[in-house]
């Protein structure tokens, strides 16, 4: 269902967006949750509420994460960064316990996002990411994740290969039926906010008449008409 | 469809937290619709619209609970208590009158509600709470909530067992196919805000330009190439 | 698909209210959009924005009406009138112009929205309002508004038999399948906001954190478990 | 599945407003994004966030243009002009390079957005404007939107005929099932926005009791009987 074009596309356009993404969501969480840390400034007001599946040998969880503006010289504000669904994964270290501190993550951009919710009972989808694209650093790390069906559900899986640490992590989470309900609605709600369609909707909203000509008061007669 | 391993994670992680959400709800409700009592603070701005759906032998009502947040040390907020959909369940006691007194209460968690969302017109599902879960009185009070299908809809059913009190309540509610579209449609707008993740969209929404450094400009320029 | 007991039920429960809020409406509307009428107060703020169909013989539009909530001694707010779907039909009278004067008016109850959000390709529905119900003049005016299926999409036909004017209205109004997504995609989206539950959602996103004592530490030590 | 009379519906009652709202989309995008332009006034606060499918020979962008309204003698606010999502085709004029002076854009209609999200996996759809209608230009252009299915997706088609200049513009741009995916979930949020209806739904969050009649506080005893 999802073809092969999706991975090169994703490749080619956002691969080191989602790479800094990556990092920066890394850093700000850390820096937020830590209580010894005397956070200044921007991240004092972030607002964290993951959804979170734990299961026996790890444990995922989604977040949102919004896209940046640029204000032009004209005033007007055009998307810098797109915003993304985050994911994390944790591996499972004990009953209930989760390594925090060998986490990956994996940023799903607006287009993976249409995958997800648009993914069929049999139906399964991969995708791509190299943090360093198009950059010397190119190949060095990959990373993969696949949503495959069982026989209640997916399996939500992330592979990461860095050929320089010589690591690979694997991470494979069994997902319900209706964990993966919770997935699809949730993440079809923050759609149109990490593409900043939400920004556009509310613009009008404060103020009430339009600034455009009056053109078509013909057509309103014709809808009021008595 | 819904796999038992949903009963037994729900009965692990969320129990103790359900029982004290219905008995904080429970409390709340009876205050803030009692006209003689005087409240004072937190109750005064509660608002209640609960969807009821009441039938010959009994009637239940569902109603949103939002998630409550903490403030770190470093300022960042994160998701204390879950939220949930609260089910009221009511005998009847006459013609059109239901009793209050005898209500029991059933608190859906986000996954619950992606189990109900998710529930096709042949499948059923069940939900198991024990409120003492994890203390010395955990087995004496067992609650279940059953969504089984009937030739017009769905049967919504509550039993409720207490081995203390040696009580047992059973409701249940015949459910058209209509009155579950509006569960469904309802609980799949308030699934997202009782994840808290309506707070996460939001919260950038104030201001205009992010924190972040520019990085993509190369990426903007191509976009807008002319 | 839909049952029988959909007619009865929204007999007993609601014609009475959904008459008031027929009379309120159409007063409303008349005034708002009357140029001669100098508005006082409340209907000055009013909005319309109606999802208009327009065919040969009749036309018909859909506009949501909010609940109203009231004020209990304890603070809180509950619904007093519950909110709906106004759909009014106006009989052609020449072309494109059709007679809003003539117009006939019907509100479509929370259920009553469900059903036509569930509604299938091959479904139809039908819902019987009876303005004066449980009044001594039961009986007098009765309302039918159908959805029933065609070969490219639906006939939402309106019948308004009054027995006191000897007068028999009927709409009849051919809907594309395109037009009823619309409609379905609207409705959907107004459905919470009949219901109220925009405002429950609402309710706590001024505020920061919750006053309910922080009970469950121990499962957040679990979540962030280091 | 979209029967033949959408095409006429369209030409009939919006082809000169969609006309108009394609010009001042152009004019107005232009100034915003055009930083050597001191923007004064009504364009400075414009927001830019558009749904982009870059492919191989051409790029399209979704984006949604809300209503606006007019305030009557009364205070009252009815839509004047209808929102829409516009379409904007670029051509491909090298590797990842899009000739934005040769665009051409195509604003879809509430009833053509419904359209787009009813499609199914098979189905395709198309609809007409002429810019002229209904003036002495009549048809020196005409503009024609396909959605056609392929193997993983769709063809979203723009063919811009102008008889005047002897022109004739062609954009195919082959749409992944995610992409599609994220195009009907975005169109399905900017539906009722662009239909006004998010202003409806709004305009009474600020106040907090009605101010109709109480009316039916034997409705509401028998609701809270106790």
């Amino acid at each position: 269902m999802v073809p092969k074009m999706l991975k090169f596309s994703r490749m080619l356009h956002s691969s080191s967006r989602n790479h800094l993404l990556e990092v920066l969501y890394a850093r700000d969480f850390s820096t937020a949750t830590n209580n010894n840390y005397s956070a200044k400034g921007y991240t004092s007001d972030r607002i964290f509420a993951p959804y979170s599946v734990y299961k026996g040998k790890a444990a995922f969880s989604l977040s949102p994460c919004l896209p940046t503006f640029t204000k032009l010289d004209s005033g007007a504000l055009v998307v810098d960064r797109h915003g993304s669904i985050m994911m994390s994964f944790m591996p499972a270290i004990g009953e209930r316990k989760y390594d925090w501190e060998k986490r990956q993550i994996f940023a799903l951009s607006a287009t993976e996002v249409g995958s997800l919710i648009a993914i069929g009972p049999q139906d399964s989808c991969e995708f791509f990411h190299d943090p360093s694209m198009k950059s010397s650093n190119a190949g060095q790390v990959r990373k993969s994740l696949s949503i495959k069906p069982h026989s209640n559900g997916y399996f939500v899986s992330l592979s990461v290969v860095n050929s320089v640490l010589n690591t690979k992590d694997n991470f494979s989470v069994p997902v319900t039926t209706a964990e993966f309900a919770v997935m699809k609605t949730a993440c079809s709600f923050a759609l149109p906010h990490i593409m900043g369609w939400d920004r556009l909707t509310n613009q009008q909203s404060s103020g009430t008449v339009s600034f455009q000509p009056k053109m078509n008061s013909q057509i309103l007669d014709l809808e009021w008409e008595k």
